[in-house]
């Protein structure tokens, strides 16, 4: 059970309605699923985190669609996000992801898993070699 | 300061000598950060880790070094293991991560940390629709 | 399934119900949840707690009981415990939280989620404008 | 050290520099904080969060100011993020957190920390009482 | 329902039958749990994994079997794994923990909850002469 | 720094000094760390916990004071809690721990660590077998 309600389309308002039916014209299904029928109950934040996760996990840019999700999954995982774990893991099997790709993810987050460990146990010092200000250049 | 000395190459014994060497034939650098010097105190653990981390990290397979190398840096930010966060940002920054992929990186990272809480706030039930077990065939 | 017995009024020995008598007085109802049938297990544990669950949430202070009921929701979510968010979100219900606050303390709970990582992500160092050791005044 | 550079305002671009100069006008001081200062190697980013953290944090809503910071505080606590900490609790300081109220939030943080570990570690089952399907409205 | 197929007998080819057969025979039981059905779906990570637990957990050592079982539960409970915390609580039992144990264990991981968050939410400075460095001898 | 004050004898109130003086007979030593001296800035705070850490982790039981405090590290490290994986480090030695044992408890801590990962990105079904349900007698 949810701490608020699912809305349905039935129980929704002209604002949320509209966001749904641009997350279904952006995804090409009728498929909303309960993420955010959830967000839902508060159309400011539906509309906001949908146009975040539009732009960040859509727009064209420096990483390809597949590889945002295994990422997404990984952060999900280690947050224990039982809900995010499979809405990411079925969204990166619909954009492609392999068997064998995903059993490499695991491998990586589990082993990155362990080291966070070792590393928080031992109070492991930061390498100096690791400091990026003499190589990077300033942004924007 | 760490919990346990950090092991330089005068105070390592073969057994941890030996492990170091294969990193820096492995790696092309004489270079030993601290992880490995100080997972030393204990030559078994330092062994095991460094098999799997090269098996994981270093192996070919399906996932390429640089997107490997994203995803630890996403579980290590999870996890807030500071350490872990600069050694694989360096590493990823070593394999080619552009200003452009961090920053994305970064975004996406931030983005399923905002969900994640998002989803465990709601309670939001997983989806029937996210069952894997219609499509996904046995393995072995 | 719980990994210890629920304890039910009919288990229950003195030492226990005596605190059952005390939370169903304190809060006005016959109803015990889950979290005290568990804890009863150890009746130790179960007074421990409940006397500093009585004097925390509870005893008048600075803070009022509403806002007590939110941080511990943001808490929780943090630490990804369903049970917690589940009943402290009941709670809050129960004092008086309206639809609106929900939304608004999911937002703000989300955008901490979103910023903690970005925080840990990009490692930022405090500024030394945030030690508040130049105005504190010593206390007790 | 960061893993970014931090964007000094001679570093700063005229994206940079809108934002920087929006924060300053709504804050009503000229510090940026290093929190910016490391956003700001991403200027979408930038925006993106200062516009939510404006909306989020600082339009008038059913949450007083000070409310919403000591929320704040209580995630960035359970997440482990030292930075998100120390400038919320300066932050919460600024808008007129007495010692008093530190001390109650603090120890409500602890408590719920303690406990969301003894629900963890007994698998406590959410008690149906707790649904809220049957007493909340359909919202928009 | 889990985000890849739990092996069974039948489905399992030689390699992860290889593996099943060294777990029944070290526990001595023919019961295999979910865990490592799941795992089974990569062979590679099923045998690394076992390996590691066969070694870590069960070779003899400087700890006894219960106590390492009580520190898995800890870390287990902290990350909010709930099948680790079953799993470890069973195996616990099996290999004696007592009901009073069990309580022992569960109040210092409550007490370890709440002032793992006193330390975070205070951001206490570490006591340098909590430095091992002066005391501790160097290893291997 | 801290974000509060931490209380030298000298600034400390009769309430908080009888605190530190059972600390130092407790502990047979003068040294008050500095968890004692920031929680000191809410003398009921410091002394609700005082007690509790006297009675959970000092008073005789079914577990030894060593255990206890590897449990509490275990604890600790899975929070990411760097003032406590320190302290209780130190408190272990202090008690005894070998390197040999403190080597094990970290390895113990690092597989947890992985298979927690494993678990939650693998969302693994809890098996029927470990509910404990059938076997445990009620308790008081």
């Amino acid at each position: 059970m949810a701490t608020v309600p699912l809305i349905t389309d039935e129980m929704a308002g002209a604002e949320v309605l509209a966001v749904f039916d641009d997350i279904r014209a952006t995804r090409g299904t009728d498929f909303i699923n309960n993420f955010w029928r959830a967000l839902a109950h508060d159309p400011a934040q539906l509309r906001r985190t949908w146009e975040e996760v539009k732009q960040v996990m859509g727009a064209p840019g420096a990483l390809d669609p597949l590889t945002r999700e295994m990422i997404y999954i990984a952060v999900s995982t280690a947050n224990a996000c039982a809900y995010c774990v499979h809405s990411h893991t079925a969204a990166a099997r619909g954009k492609g992801m392999t068997d064998a790709q995903h059993a490499e993810l695991v491998s990586i987050i589990a082993l990155a898993g362990k080291t966070n460990h070792l590393a928080n146990a031992l109070q492991i010092p930061v390498d100096p070699e690791f400091d990026p200000s003499g190589s990077i250049r300033s942004t924007n």
